[in-house]
């Protein structure tokens, strides 16, 4: 971990300073949305706590990430960064995909450092219209999109959609509903009985 | 409708009152408590605010469900009603039973006086541990194990879990974060490609 700069206290837009510029900086303030969204919600976060944080001005905050929903936005693309990853499982081609996707998915989730931060993302979406607008264009555009184009299947956003609606219900049942079997089954028991769902979404007409 | 009896002001346990005692009221308190989580969410209900919208004492709500957590139980028991129907779609047998159930689920969501309490009831589970305990006992007790007897399968109440995380899933992206095509799409092209999946879990090895 670096040092973060010390915050600065004038307001307006900050002087070029080497510390405070650059993708650094960026992905500081990135990372410090991640976490101070995941640990006090949607509401309490504001782009001064996000600042505070990060270690820089709250007047560099705006300059690169404009308002609170654009920090939001900023906080999720770190969190699904992984979910990035989806597009490259996908084009490995469809043999196998069902089970690949459900192990991948399974893993982020089971992995507490990626946990907090998307149970928080599923968490605002749920409870304030404006952050379920951010999921929706980042999900729809970033991820979906990009799975759906790969797939050769009649609606390929709609097929996608379907096998994210499953994985996603899997994660709320298991980990913040916690019901049983279903909280402490073992992955790949989950694995074995949802990749042929995700691989008839995926590849069959 | 009946013209709900006049709150009384006085503390304590109530007296003996035609207007206030007998399923009657219970049944009104219930629907008061499930009209106000529903609009105010878990945090701002209280066992005062479902009396008054129930025309009734608070003591009396205290009689008949004790804590605020009890007034939740009885407020998704009466949302979740139509779901104890389900046992009664499982029993009629295997054959059809993914596409009974996926049918009969999108039309609960459909239909937008049961969408409101069910979407209360998700949000005040992903937010608050006393509701999502609530919820857990209710869902696995009252409806998944019901469910689960009636299948055979390996593992049936995980069966029906998956089944159920599916289905939840899908409610989340079409009627929470609205997804397109998801959110547009006709239920009845969901039910084609949702049924399989169902059917698969709750009725073959």
């Amino acid at each position: 971990m670096t040092e973060p700069a010390k915050p600065r206290r004038g307001p307006g837009r900050p002087r070029q300073d080497e510390a405070d510029e650059g993708p650094g900086t960026q992905e500081r303030i990135r990372l410090a949305a991640r976490e101070v969204f995941a640990e006090r919600g949607y509401d309490k976060t504001s782009v001064r706590g996000v600042a505070k944080v990060a270690g820089v001005d709250p007047a560099l905050v705006h300059h690169y990430f404009g308002s609170k929903d654009d920090l939001f936005a900023a906080a999720i693309e770190v969190t699904m960064e992984p979910a990035l990853v989806v597009p490259a499982i996908v084009g490995e081609g469809p043999e196998g995909i069902g089970e690949r996707l459900a192990r991948y998915f399974l893993g982020i989730w089971e992995n507490p450092v990626s946990r907090a931060p998307l149970l928080a993302v599923i968490r605002s979406a749920l409870t304030h219209e404006a952050a379920a607008a951010v999921l929706r264009r980042l999900v729809l555009r970033r991820v979906l999109e990009r799975v759906a184009a790969d797939l050769d299947v009649p609606d390929p956003t709609f097929r996608a959609e379907l096998a994210a609606s499953h994985m996603i219900g899997i994660a709320l049942l298991r980990y913040v509903v916690q019901v049983e079997p279903l909280a402490s089954a073992d992955p790949e028991d989950i694995v074995v009985l949802v990749a042929p769902t995700l691989q008839r979404y995926l590849t069959e007409e």
